[in-house]
């Protein structure tokens, strides 16, 4: 029940990764046979991402994780525009994972500016509120495109909307508008040219694919400062050795995600609102966090009143049920609380009060029951 | 022929990654039992790899490369005294490898001042050069333990003498010692006390070890500035979801490097011999470049004049051998010069005309005579 923190790799991305651990092993920027074809491999799982987002294969950067992903995009584009005679704003929301709001707070310490947009009861960035936040010195907008706590699905193809308008008025190239869509990425619609992005951040571990590999899909014409130098891999941007075994799983997993999404997605929401029906109906004075509608097909957010999260996720580990009190990407002291429940009503009960359930290709309707018949017993 | 480029996955390594891909995949942050059972997997990997470098579990940091790792050491202290009063000063050797010259390029172009000791013409770094670079405001010396190309072991514990004699002259903590030993882990000594370091970057996919994975030990009391930020995995200094199969792949693959490198040098040196003498008595005008005596045991690299490095290692690829003509770490273009072996003498033409062939734990006798006999064919 704690999907959205890590997936297992499928047996079908483990088959495809296998060769490249120990047959096809040698290094791509190598001039002979073996290496050329290890080049030709990681062009073809650059192509497949590509065609499955709907972008161009020199589009596709792969870095190690999503985290580094979104460091790559804020600092990237951070550091293009430090150089010139403004101050670069970057606008973002107050839910955001870590790996964007940690770099967000970083960025402010070099000298930038961050607008931190709220979001309404149920999760939302306001389109209204993001209308506001665009300045002529505004290089970037990074809106996560579902949230990994509550599920939260926002605007995005609007706010793309947006932020073109605002750029029609001006003559310049930006704002750019970055997503991190690592939650998304088996639900969701992925086009990049139909959400109009210029950034999206995937991560290989949200996806039933190999951890330690991310991408990034950076618009051509979108121009970044690298993170960290060395031999030039990935068009300069993202140097060291390639992973392929961890690539061509990552290509294979997301293949997969975008040719089952549909049917994954419909299985799921039946049986989260199953869920999330059940508990409300047993469990007095409860109440799903984030909205029903607009929510990943995964994801149940209960606040349960005084209730402890961590105590009930202990608890319930006893009970064999492995959910979740808020995100796990976060350090230990910080985990009892979450930031992002308490920025939908700014009620700090619920905040320290809620369970997060995360369903997956593994989960069945019973043991969707299995946990509804067990959460009496944390009272 | 060019194990120094990248090395297959052991398959002892293959094992004790493949659990974790599949079975054993919660993530290490989470509270529930599956998580913290991971934790302690990570935390059993640490103490593994502290152990084979004697050195202590907190200081292992987990990366996801070796170019990784020396970007967070060189960037971290950077960043870190920078702050201060004074212009942060960094030494280095004119043939590190490019995840170091590269940082080091871009450290200048942040207001770093950076020194390049030059080398003899075997390729060592002097001691009396290091003694004179040092300044004031030095925060760090960078040298590489093996070189990649030319396989040259550098004077380590020498320096960090002269370091600490430096210090002793004044009352700083810095400068503190970096190296790159990616190249020398499946070899040389790795005990960091002895050798006297504050910092030494690994590269998994140099030990027979996933892709993807590095370390970087940091001597307890040394303080960074992370590159990346999220989550704060990694003591905040490497933020992203542990990638867990690599990281337990890594600790077996040093392990298993360390407690055979005896035998397996010992083994390795005579076929390196082997391999140079009869090059040299066969192929007329031919030298070695770098010096025989301190070399990392599986490194030939041999200038034969008038031919293209660049040809021959295509040529020798369509006769079934897999070599290299400078590293493989650099774009294309640059692929056909060493600015390695052009550093030793400052000769153009062997930088141009030389070949390099990476022994390693495949490597029999045959192998090697198979190439000494396809050489005069390059003619």
């Amino acid at each position: 029940m704690d999907y959205a923190s890590i997936t297992p790799v499928r047996k079908e991305v483990v088959s495809v990764m296998e060769p490249f651990l120990k047959e096809f092993f040698a290094n791509p920027s190598a001039l002979y046979k073996e290496g050329v074809d290890n080049k030709i491999a990681i062009e073809k799982a650059r192509q497949e991402i590509a065609s499955d987002i709907n972008g161009r294969p020199s589009e596709i950067i792969f870095t190690a994780s999503g985290t580094e992903s979104n460091n790559l995009a804020l600092f990237g584009i951070f550091n293009f525009f430090k150089k010139g005679k403004f101050v670069p704003h970057i606008v973002t929301s107050v839910i955001e994972h870590p790996a964007i709001l940690e770099v967000c707070k970083e960025i402010e310490k070099l000298g930038g500016e961050v607008t931190y947009l709220p979001v309404d009861s149920k999760g939302f960035v306001l389109i209204s509120d993001v209308k506001k936040s665009l300045k002529k010195n505004t290089v970037l907008v990074s809106i996560m495109y579902a949230n990994n706590e509550i599920g939260t699905i926002q605007p995005i193809k609007e706010i793309a909307k947006t932020i073109r308008a605002f750029k029609k008025g001006s003559s310049n190239i930006y704002p750019y508008f970055h997503i991190d869509a690592s939650q998304a990425a088996n639900y969701l619609n992925l086009n990049v040219v139909e959400l109009g992005v210029d950034m999206m951040t995937l991560d290989g571990g949200k996806i039933y694919g190999p951890r330690g590999v991310g991408v990034l899909f950076l618009k051509k014409g979108v121009s970044l400062v690298p993170v960290s130098h060395g031999g030039g891999q990935e068009g300069g941007l993202r140097s060291g050795t390639e992973n392929i075994s961890g690539i061509v799983g990552f290509a294979k997993a997301l293949d997969l995600a975008v040719s089952e999404k549909e049917k994954e997605s419909a299985r799921l929401i039946v049986l989260r609102n199953y869920f999330v029906s059940s508990v409300i109906e047993k469990i007095p004075n409860s109440s799903l966090n984030g909205s029903l509608e607009n929510r990943l097909p995964n994801n149940v957010n209960i606040c349960i009143p005084n209730i402890s999260g961590e105590f009930a996720v202990i608890k319930l580990d006893s009970l064999g049920v492995a959910c979740s009190s808020s995100s796990s990407c976060r350090t230990i002291s910080e985990n009892s609380f979450s930031y992002v429940i308490e920025a939908l009503n700014n009620n700090k009960k619920c905040a320290e009060s809620s369970l997060r359930f995360t369903l997956g290709r593994n989960t069945k309707k019973t043991d969707v029951e299995k946990v509804i018949n067990l959460l009496p017993r944390l009272f």
